[in-house]
């Protein structure tokens, strides 16, 4: 070992992770699930340790011994005695023990060699500091596949290459480098945070324990993630008993196809996850064949998955510190009207302006209750919600406590927000004091928006924050705060409701003679026979190959009647010219049918035609479109939106992961802006919303029977037809998933 | 005068004051303009003053003194001989000279005799503090009607009533109370700040003054605002040389129709005008005759006067900190495109997501950029944008000097993002100064993303805030802060632009004769002429009273026909099944004729039939509309959308006060979701955009010009033709304006 295997600092870009673009240069192997061992170690060898105590290799020595580490250190260098007062061993073979953790702090080239030797000397877990593996390309790719084979072979619990380390504030064990630790200490709390970012994570850690902000039990960084990856971690984390609050910064998970189900555990579990998702701009999506593909970009399957289980997205720290200090009360709101107490009019705007925006609703006060603050409210206040008690507390302190206790006691009010504009000094201290009295009877979620600075309301906000009564500078972020809670508390409810359906459930390996080995596009009419099999009515049709079988089948189906060419080489048969609709006599269609070939032939002429389908003319209904998107990591899900142009233009579509159980089909179509639409708006009769249902539903089942199948599905469109009139499939597209 | 004319320390609820709801009881008056005077007074009345110093009467004379007031100060009071070691008055007459500024903090039933006291003694300015007018309606609502004919009368700037008064940070004139003006100081600076709510506006400026936050200039209080409005305020902030930035918060301005001016002198002054408007929740919005009008609620036409004036929407103190600060360096960029230059890679993703989602673009650097940066970037770093020059910036403090050189040299780059993560402490100084360096060679703005907290990185801050660079916690914040600026920007070369067209103004008084007196709605066929009048294309059509005449038209046109019962109380024909379409022969036409009339008789007996339209029926298209909402409180402004769904349901339209230029038509058009549906999408031709244009300003020019007789307007469908074809109504609705 020389003085040039020293990792200087130097930090390497980390690479994005896109959910649809899976990553076959990157390993990742089946890991340890004992994490505490992890966290907790009751020894820590350091591989590569530096006298120089400025670099990479130098300062996880140093700081584990600044911040009261309580285990055994052994640096591992051949090149020093001692480090820190530590005896520093020439190999790790010579260790008195087996390490329950192993830091590599080396270049990336003798990695492997060391990796080996933690596995021979049977390690549990290795964070791997050094940077040069796959992020970087080329030799760095190999090398990373040969840490992850060793990993493989011993079983060892590998975190990183390439990331920052970890940091477990609540048993001060901190393992890792950079600026963020030569911070004294942070508060230890009930935090568990896990970032593939590893120096902006822990900067978000060091702003987030800022006053009177999170506070943390452990955080660690992934890099690379070819053994533990960040989902390893979260739910870890659900399991940990001391963690309450979980937070992820992710730029992308490769296991993406757990995120649904960690997302539901954490919910059983009571643990609120807050995810930090970056790279959102799908500026270079590619171009799939079909529109649900297209707008099925990794950051709708990421919103799916957050809505179905309750994972609440944020998008800066200060999301993360409001939601995190909500959270802390433990209480949820049994629905989503909030009620406001305020001393002063027009903060209560603002607040209201941000639960409107965020899903709630101002709760309607009793005529009880209203009757009860009448006698104590000032004339010249308010007794609708916002409740005004006016700065009249200032003369008489009680007044907060009655006007608390009849709101709280209000069956119609499910959260309380006191704005308290500028309170200060003693007077504030009392009025807490007041609400904390109220807030220890009731199961009722009670905040404050509360303006005075810090040192101008200590004491009130010491009180507060003692008994887990969040309270924040700005009504804004105490609307946006109560407004994450209200969707997570709902979102609770209606994962609860769903448990009690079944999804659906079919096998049709008969299928197999389509799609099994199948490399070009499926055509409509096939595609069609796949969907009837499910259960999703199409239109009555069939594949002619001469003009009179055209005719015949015209006749048996009745005018008008559309021709469609059919070609597994022509997916967009309108663009050919190849379909033609409304024809209304055997005249026309014999006519027409000439025309279509001749066009497809023109479009094509090398294409396979399979012949042409006669088809039956829908008329009336509401034009729809229904899809799956297979995607590489996070697996098969449905997209419901309405005709063409809502969807590919406006965008305005919605997404679940399958299976898809009805009431969540029904959230689907409710969900997008469009809905009006399907209700009756513009004097249009009420859509079949049940059939609609059905066939979301049936198409979930054939998503998860085909998945291995069917890389994309378009059905488009589908005809929503009056109430009790159901639907119809009249043009489908079906990709098939082809095998490497 | 007695004990208990104090005002006791209470505040009142601030009533909101929607523009869509003109308020006719309160009186608005023309004021004085040189408010200089007032923030600025070399005397100061204090009319109730009271020893009791914490109640609202007692506080302006004790913050006064303590905050280093330096004029004269003459507390009014028959009680006392001396306040604070004032001479005590025991009326405003006896003052030996007179005040420049007078504060009335008496009770409510009292105020109207002292404001006249004050008019006879010539004081300019006066701020009421008192409450317990127009807000509890009622008896105060007549009180304030004598309050403003007061101040009319004696020609008083009057400032209130129901507000906390004003606070001159920069002069140390602290004439107000509240938690607020306890603080021992605030920094000052440039900001003025102007807030309609009292308590949340100082809290505001209280918690925006933080750790490095804005510093104030001036900030005043307007409350009920009979005299001295928002508007004013703002106004005066242009033309005071000392204010750079000016901050407003708004529940709604009574005096909207000033807006779009004194955004525009903004503009002009170079004073970018941050505006945060609360009450957006458009709950309670009633129910217009027509589209535009519904879809016009308060909240478009605010946006829309802040989109053609640069005025910049803010939403919580944050932004208006952040915003503030990177407004401070005075440096606009020439366009949209930002580089992004970090030593870690992660927080580009974060930052670009933001810039992205805010109109702006990664810059493509040119490859001689790219060339220069080779030489030195670290070979694991990163060339692309954003530049990773990686942590080796700690071995070589050059690395960020050679690297911002290269880049702030390429034509290609607007402006410039520095993440810096968690540096810290001497490095982070040096790193400071070397940016600094050469941002004094540049114009291009530049900011830095700089998580380390406060205490770690005190001397790079203070560094950086003293050579005006702006500094962000998080790159999220950074990245929001160059998107508004960005915005700013980009609304100033628009407007510069649209200074060199002349808008369209069109006279056309004999209209009157259809419009004026009107009360009731306008039926197609003379909304029709009307629209022609303007040089807007109509479908040819001409009214029928017999169906012989029906007939006759009809061969005229030539089939296919439209007809339609033209009623002025039937506005919802097709509700009324009053409507035919398609009709293709005489028969058809003569049988549909009778039809049409039954139907509508049978919807409204009582209706008033004025004949049976025929009309060309257009085929091809896009169908858009267009239309005017006239507010009470903005004047006349014009809608664009596409068809009834896209407009009513997905409510993707755009709005613009009048006049409208053609480039503002253009952006109106553009701006909207569905406008790829008019540029050729899903294989459409592309539509007649420069026909839709043409039709924007002529219906703007109608707008200005019967601004006076229409309420409301809509031209739905208005069809949009294939380029070259033009764009003609299919139909029209005038709502007339009813006089009171």
């Amino acid at each position: 070992m020389t003085r040039n295997d020293d990792l200087r600092l130097r930090t390497v870009p980390h690479r994005i992770i896109l959910s649809s673009a899976a990553d076959s240069t990157t390993e990742t192997i089946t890991v340890r699930t004992d994490l505490e061992r992890f966290f907790s170690p009751k020894s820590i060898a350091l591989i590569g340790a530096s006298q120089d105590l400025i670099t990479i290799s130098g300062q996880p020595l140093s700081h584990l011994g600044n911040h009261g580490y309580s285990g055994k250190l052994y640096p591992v260098n051949p090149r020093y005695q001692e480090i820190l007062g530590h005896k520093c061993y020439p190999a790790l073979a010579d260790l008195p023990e087996t390490p329950e953790l192993a830091l590599i702090l080396i270049n990336a080239a003798r990695v492997a060699d060391m990796l080996e030797q933690c596995g021979k000397k049977g390690v549990p877990y290795v964070v791997i500091f050094s940077s040069g593996f796959s992020e970087t390309g080329g030799e760095g790719v190999a090398l990373q596949k040969r840490l992850a084979a060793i990993a493989e072979k011993y079983n060892i619990g590998v975190i990183g290459p390439n990331c920052q380390g970890m940091m477990n504030v609540a048993d001060k064990v901190w393992a890792g480098f950079g600026s963020v630790f030569f911070t004294k200490e942070f508060p230890a709390g009930g935090v568990s945070m896990v970032s593939q970012s590893g120096g902006f994570g822990f900067s978000v850690l060091a702003l987030s324990s800022l006053d009177g902000g999170l506070a943390f039990r452990q955080m660690v960084t992934t890099g690379n993630e070819i053994g533990v990856s960040t989902l390893d971690f979260i739910d870890y984390f659900i399991r940990d008993k001391q963690t309450d609050v979980i937070v992820a910064y992710i730029e992308g998970v490769k296991d993406a196809h757990r995120l649904h189900g960690i997302g539901m555990q954490a919910m059983d579990a009571g643990k609120p996850v807050l995810m930090w998702k970056v790279g959102n701009t799908d500026e270079g999506q590619k171009a799939a064949a079909s529109h649900t593909a297209n707008l099925g970009g990794a950051m709708a399957l990421y919103k799916a998955a957050f809505k179905q289980t309750g994972i609440i997205q944020i998008d800066d720290i200060q999301d993360m510190v409001d939601y995190g200090r909500m959270f802390r009360s433990r209480k949820l709101p049994a629905g989503n009207r909030i009620a406001m107490i305020t001393v002063s009019g027009g903060a209560g705007i603002l607040m209201t302006d941000e639960c409107i925006a965020g899903g709630m609703k101002l709760a309607q006060l009793a005529p009880r209750t209203v009757e009860q603050l009448r006698a104590f409210v000032p004339s010249y206040g308010s007794l609708g919600n916002p409740v005004d008690v006016t700065a009249s507390i200032f003369n008489d302190i009680t007044l907060i406590r009655r006007t608390l206790r009849a709101i709280v006691d209000d069956p119609g009010v499910d959260c309380i927000a006191l704005l308290n504009a500028s309170l200060q000094g003693e007077l504030a201290a009392k009025i807490a004091g007041e609400i904390i009295a109220i807030a220890n009877t009731t199961d009722k979620p009670i905040a404050c928006a509360w303006s005075a600075r810090d040192v101008m309301a200590k004491d009130a906000y010491a009180l507060l924050d003692d008994a887990c009564i969040p309270h924040y500078k700005s009504p804004v972020r105490c609307g946006k705060a109560f407004a994450a809670l209200s969707g997570y508390a709902d979102a609770k409810r209606r994962i609860a409701a769903q448990r009690n359906e079944q999804p659906l459930a079919m096998e049709k390996n008969q299928l197999n003679q389509i799609l099994t080995n199948r490399a070009t596009d499926v055509a409509e009419y096939e595609a069609k026979k796949v969907l009837a099999e499910y259960g999703i009515a199409v239109t009555q049709e069939e594949l002619a190959t001469t003009r009179d079988q055209a005719l015949a089948i015209a006749k048996k189906i009745g005018y008008p009647v559309a021709i469609k060419v059919q070609s597994p080489d022509i997916s967009h048969k309108t663009e050919a010219k190849a379909v033609r609709l409304g024809l209304k006599s055997d005249a026309e269609l014999a006519a027409a049918y000439d025309v279509v070939l001749a066009n497809a032939k023109a479009y094509n002429a090398k294409a396979q035609i399979d012949g042409v389908l006669v088809q039956e003319m829908l008329s009336g209904g509401t034009e729809a479109i229904l899809g799956i998107t297979n995607d590489p990591l996070f697996g098969p899900a449905v997209m419901f939106g309405l005709g063409g142009i809502f969807a590919e233009i406006m965008k305005d579509v919605s997404f679940r992961l399958a299976p898809v159980t009805p009431s969540m089909a029904r959230e689907m179509i409710a969900e997008i802006k469009g809905y009006p639409l399907l209700t009756g708006a513009r004097g249009r009769s009420h859509a079949d919303v049940d059939a609609l249902v059905d066939a979301i539903v049936k198409l979930s089942a054939l998503a998860v029977d085909l998945k291995d199948q069917v890389a994309e599905l378009d059905i488009n469109p589908l005809f929503v037809m009056a109430k009790g009139k159901g639907v119809k499939a009249a043009d489908a597209l079906i990709k098939p998933k082809v095998k490497n």
